[in-house]
């Protein structure tokens, strides 16, 4: 006789899993975070009172289950994509759900899975694999040159290799903020056209409008290539991370896909009003995204005055090194009520562009723990 | 040379998703719509202040990431169903997702997958199938008695056979309303302790507040049962299909296995307040339920006075017949502007609980088309 196994052991959780954690930075209560990205600047009064407004209504409704097709959603989405980068899709061509991850979850739903291989290149954002974990596709990390831009000879021997049916690519990219030249994205489409089952291409805009004067969106590649999608996000330019509403443009056969695998009214009515209600003030919020672009080009020349290493940054972050012992630095950071991230290759640390007064404490903390 | 394919035939779908449709019932605008179950109460004033101003509050905040694990909506539905059910849970034991669809969905990713099988007992919830389909679980639909409960010998005989990772039991179950008795419930989880690698039973009783009295909740059963878990909705007894909250209760163990396929911050700040503001005003909406007991059982009644076979009911709709031509009864009855479902086994239709005057409006109709 033994004795009873305990509980969990008797649980039938799939072998990949066993023994993980869940994904997550620290959520730490320090006063200046600039550790995952966010937007420092909370909604104005008047997006809080358009909100406030716009739930209100939809409450009153709240009984009957929302628009599974959010149609006045996309419609908003389309028009602003039109004012911000010239390229306006149609409503069919735009699709929403829960954060810009069950966006990826979608796709991969559709278009990965068992037997089919997902493609990235690292240092690349750090939950692509567990996408690829949870829908049971393949995962391969193919790796980006020295500079963090695309080594395109490696690229096309990679997409040969493994044949994949998705191949995700953040521009700008997490967490080395390198967005990608069109050039180079139509490469990769091209290489991925050879691939024999179909091959979808995700560019992860989710820090696209932060992106200088002169760098492209993506969009503009859409019209010619039916097997590239464009996915963004409000949590960062529109400063609505707890809001979790992410988006993708592509041709409407791709679109039409994702209709199928997504389970039946995903987007709350609550979450389709309160995203309307932020694409209302689209302008407000976009003038405050050239103020992070600011604080960005301003952070990134201050850091390169001090003698470090900087990666052209696109993003509302900046990855910055090296040092011999990076995990030395970021606890004297948050010794100083500063939380960083400690991410990518060895030896650099990413800052997200928080307020000028936020940018000063980092700066201060930095000079005294690393005696710039 | 032959052309070019079109866009559409390019792209990588997964074979078993060519050629399906999007889940979901016709949304037709007609007066009175007793079709999805939904609760025809509206928020009530009171509730609709509480959530726009929690809305308000939780704005101010937005562009920060919401709480990852929901620790406060936690505490609040294990306080609920305390007084719900007299079965209070430790918040830990609690889990919510966006629906109980993401709920499932989280279910079958970390305890389904390639290489499991699902299995439930038809005619039951259509979404089951899609859960599994879309998780690539292998999906075994045994069946229900004649008078939809379930025949344990079959049952056993299934589990068996194919030895699941995941039993899925709707109770009340939908389309037909039935509740399990709890001992019917312990001799499946007897069964599934029979399975070599173990099987999470699920009891979905998204229609739980809507039992007769003398009806009891499979909570009363998780204390002994680690691998039960219990799901439940705000969409019904609530009435807030449009927020999009399910939850689930069970040992601490499994809560944390779906903590790891979770899509990190799947649940938004905002979903969080509204549910929480919901919650405040348990005590008034759970007065609603009786009504519509009250209407359902009246309903029943009706019905059998007509000369209709009807299934027992502990839900928020009834499933009656049998008629030769049921979708000529669903189309007459939508020709007087009432939307009633066309679902569940050959002859029957099912007509969910709305207003007096609505049910009014259904009688009146159904006397016509069917010549009652």
């Amino acid at each position: 006789m033994t004795a009873p196994l305990p509980a969990a052991s008797r649980l039938p959780l799939r072998d990949e899993l066993r023994g993980l954690e869940p994904y997550g930075a620290p959520q730490l209560d320090v006063p200046v975070l600039l550790n995952v990205n966010e937007n420092p600047y909370p909604p104005s009064d008047a997006v809080v009172a358009e909100i406030a407004a716009a739930v209100a209504d939809a409450a009153r409704g709240l009984n009957r289950y929302p628009d599974r097709d959010f149609a006045a959603l996309r419609a908003d989405l389309a028009t602003y994509l039109g004012v911000e980068s010239g390229v306006r899709p149609r409503p069919d061509q735009v699709w929403a759900a829960n954060g810009s991850n069950e966006v990826m979850l979608h796709l991969l739903q559709a278009f990965g899975g068992p037997g089919r291989t997902a493609l990235s290149f690292a240092p690349t954002y750090s939950m692509y694999p567990e996408y690829a974990r949870d829908t049971s596709t393949r995962w391969v990390a193919g790796r980006r040159a020295d500079d963090f831009t695309l080594d395109l000879e490696h690229v096309r021997a990679q997409v040969a290799e493994h044949q994949p049916s998705v191949i995700l690519l953040a521009s700008p990219n997490n967490p080395t903020g390198t967005a990608l030249p069109l050039d180079e994205v139509e490469e990769v489409l091209d290489a991925a056209d050879g691939v024999a089952g179909g091959c979808v291409v995700v560019v992860d805009e989710a820090y696209g409008e932060f992106r200088r004067a002169g760098t492209p969106s993506a969009l503009e590649l859409l019209e010619r290539h039916p097997s590239l999608a464009v996915s963004r996000t409000m949590s960062k330019a529109f400063g609505l991370a707890g809001a979790r509403v992410g988006y993708l443009v592509a041709d409407r056969s791709l679109v039409d896909a994702l209709r199928v695998v997504r389970l039946p009214y995903h987007l709350s009515a609550v979450t389709q009003a309160v995203a309307r209600a932020a694409l209302a003030h689209s302008a407000a919020l976009m003038a405050q995204v050239g103020s992070l672009r600011d604080e960005r080009d301003a952070t990134v020349a201050w850091l390169r005055s001090r003698g470090l290493t900087v990666a052209d940054s696109d993003a509302n972050f900046v990855l910055f090194g090296t040092f011999d012992d990076r995990h030395a630095v970021w606890q004297g950071l948050l010794d100083r009520g500063v939380l960083i991230r400690e991410t990518g290759p060895r030896g650099w640390l990413r800052v997200s562009i928080g307020t000028p007064e936020e940018m000063a404490a980092f700066r201060a903390a930095l000079v005294e723990v690393a005696q710039l």
